[in-house]
C-alpha cells in the first residue's frame, strides 16, 4: 500500500481512490470542484474517519483554488459555503468537523494577508493534516503493537487501514507495526455488511502487503472466538466521547460483547482527532441512518424483496466498560474512563 | 404461504420450490431422479432441517418408483444406494438421518409384501413425514406462542419458517400461531450471511402473509437489542443434543450471547425429529464447512478478492445454558438441560 493513497493532492486537484470500486477496479477520481468531494464523502468513495477529514480539508482548498484573488468577500463566501456543505456530508465521524475547524482557523488567521498567500497557507494546512495523520498512525502502530502477542491472530471489523487514513492505518497500523518488528501476526477480517468494507478493502490492502488474512462473515466472529482462533480484537473509531465510549461501524458493539464473553482483549485505535471532548458519553453521539437499499442490495443486485422495510444504522456505540484499551498517538490507556483519558483531551 | 410448499409430491415426481431463486423468481423444480434430490439438498434449493428430511424421504421413494416390481434385489439395491447418497448430502441436520431411517424401516417392515405394495407403503411414509411435520409445527406454534407477549417484536435468524419445514414453520410457526390468536407481533429478520436466508426467504414468506417484518444485517442485532427494539429471540435448530445444546445456522451462537447481555429471552423451536439422543452435548455435533465462494460472492458477483482465504462454517453450537426455552410439539422446556429433556427423548 506504499503507492495507493485514499486521498492526495495533485496540481490543483484532489485525487481520491474510489473505494466503492475496490477490490476489482482501481479508479482514481480527479476532482476540481469541492462539490464532488462532498458527494464522494456521501457516497463513500472516500470513507474512514481520518480519511474523510483529510478529503474535506482538501475540499475546502478546492473551493477557493480558482477564486478571484482580489475579491476577499467572494473568497470568504466560497470557503464558508464549502465548509458548511462538507460539514453536513456525514454526521458521525468527529475527524470531519475537526479538520474543517482547522481549515477555518487557518483561513481566518491568515485573512489579513494577500489572498494568494491565504490559499497557500490553506493548502499547507491540508497537507499538514494529511502528513500528520500518517505520523499519528505510525505512532498508534508503535504503541499498539505492544498489545499483540508475538504470534497472534487479530480480528478486525470494517476497514481501519491505510485506506481509511492518510496511510498505514489505525487498527491495521497496529498490525503493520507489529509485523515490521518481526511479530507473526495473522488477521481475521469481518466482511462488514452492508457495505463490505472488510471484504472489499481490508482483505485488499492486507493481501497487497502480503499479510495473512482470512475473510469471515460478521456472524461467524463468535464461533471463531469460541474455537480459539482469535487472540485480540482491534478496531478503529469514528468518534470517542470523554468517558471513552466509542462510536464505530455498525457491528462493533456486538463484537465487544462477544469479546467480553470469550475474555478476548478488545482494543480501539484512533488518533486524537477522533475524540470529542464536548461529549460526556456515547449516548450523545449522532448515529447516521443510511438508505434501506444498502441492506436490500449488494452492488446493483437486490438480495431481498425490493420493498422490504429496513433498519440501517451505519454505526453503533461501544461502552468504555467493554473496552480493554484505547490506543492513540499519545500511547495506550487500559480500561479507559473519563479520568484516565483527561490528559489526552487537555 | 398456503399455496407455496417447500416440498411436495405430484404424480410420481418430487416438486421443490427452488429456494436459491427466491425472492425474485418462483421456480418449481419437478424431479423424477433421486440424484437431483441429492444435488438439490447440497446446493440448497431445498434447505431447513425439517424440509431436508421430507425431501430426502420422497427422494427414497423416487429411487424405487420406476423399479422393476419383480426384481427384489434390484429394488433393495436402488433404495439402499439412494439412502446412502442422501445421507451424505449434508452432515449437520439431524432430521435428514431421522427421515431416512424411517424410510429404511418402512421398507424393511414391508419387504415380504409385493414390491408394488412396498412402493405404496414407502410413499405413504414419506407423505406421513410431510403431514406430521406440518402438524408438529402447528403444535410448536401453539405451545411457543405463549412465550410471546401480546404486543412484541421477535428477532429471528436464518429461515425457520414454512419454507424450512412441511409448512407453518418452527420459529415462524410460533409467530404465525401468536398472530392467529390475535397477538400483535412484529418480526426483525437477520439477513443471515452468507446465503441470505433471512433476507431472501424469511422476509418473503412473512410479507406474503402480511406479517410486519423489518430486515437488518446480522451485525445490527446487538444495536437493535440495545435500543429496546427486540422483546424475544426465536430461532430454529438443525440438531439438538441430549443436554439441550443446539446446532443452528452460523450466527445463532453469537445472538445467544447478545441476548444474554441484554436480558432478552432466547427461544429455540424444533420438532423432536431434530433431537439427537445419541449425542451427550453439542461438542459432538459435526459442523459443515462450505465452499469459500459462498463468502467471497453474493449471487454471481465477487464482493471480495477472488482468491482471499475464507473460513466458512455453516453452523455453530449454542450451549443450553444460554437458552431460555426449547419448544417442541410436546411443549416448552424452560432453561433446558439433560434431565428436563429426558422425557422427550424416551
Amino acid at each position: 500500500m506504499d503507492d495507493l493513497y485514499a486521498v492526495s493532492w495533485h496540481e490543483g486537484k484532489v485525487r481520491l481512490l474510489d473505494q466503492t470500486k475496490l477490490p476489482h477496479e482501481l479508479v482514481l477520481l480527479q476532482i476540481s470542484d469541492y462539490k464532488y468531494v462532498v458527494s464522494s464523502i456521501k457516497n463513500l468513495a472516500v470513507r474512514g474517519a481520518p480519511a474523510i477529514g483529510i478529503a474535506a480539508a482538501f475540499g475546502v482548498v478546492l473551493s477557493v483554488w480558482d477564486a478571484d484573488e482580489s475579491d476577499r468577500a467572494g473568497f470568504l463566501g466560497r470557503a464558508n459555503t464549502a465548509i458548511e456543505e462538507l460539514k453536513a456530508s456525514r454526521p458521525t465521524a468527529k475527524n470531519l468537523f475537526w479538520a474543517l475547524e482547522k481549515m477555518r482557523k487557518t483561513m481566518s488567521q491568515n485573512l489579513s494577508r494577500p489572498l494568494h498567500d491565504v490559499k497557500k497557507a490553506m493548502l499547507k494546512q491540508a497537507h499538514d493534516i494529511l502528513q500528520d495523520d500518517i505520523d499519528r498512525c505510525k505512532k498508534i502502530g508503535a504503541h499498539g503493537q505492544e498489545l499483540l502477542p508475538f504470534r497472534s491472530t487479530v480480528l478486525t471489523h470494517c476497514n481501519a487501514g491505510a485506506l481509511a487514513t492518510g496511510g498505514h492505518g489505525t487498527a491495521l497500523g497496529i498490525v503493520r507495526s507489529a509485523i515490521e518488528r518481526g511479530k507473526k501476526i495473522k488477521v481475521f477480517a469481518d466482511e462488514t455488511r452492508p457495505l463490505m468494507q472488510g471484504a472489499r478493502l481490508t482483505t485488499f490492502e492486507l493481501m497487497d502487503d502480503d499479510i495473512d488474512v482470512t475473510l469471515i462473515t460478521d456472524n461467524m466472529a463468535a464461533y471463531a472466538m469460541k474455537k480459539g482462533l482469535i487472540d485480540v480484537i482491534v478496531v478503529g473509531a469514528d468518534r470517542i466521547a470523554r468517558n471513552g465510549d466509542v462510536a464505530n461501524k455498525i457491528g462493533t458493539y456486538g463484537l465487544s460483547i462477544l469479546a467480553k464473553e470469550h475474555k478476548i482483549p478488545f482494543v480501539v485505535a484512533a488518533p486524537l482527532s477522533t475524540f470529542d471532548a464536548d461529549l460526556a458519553s456515547g449516548d450523545d453521539i449522532p448515529i447516521e441512518e443510511r438508505h434501506p437499499d444498502e441492506v436490500r442490495k449488494i452492488g446493483d443486485t437486490f438480495i431481498a424483496p425490493d420493498d422490504v422495510p429496513v433498519f440501517n444504522p451505519a454505526f453503533d456505540v461501544t461502552p468504555h466498560t467493554f473496552i480493554s484499551a484505547i490506543v492513540s498517538e499519545k500511547g495506550v490507556v487500559r480500561f479507559p474512563n473519563e479520568e484516565k483519558l483527561a490528559d489526552w483531551l487537555k
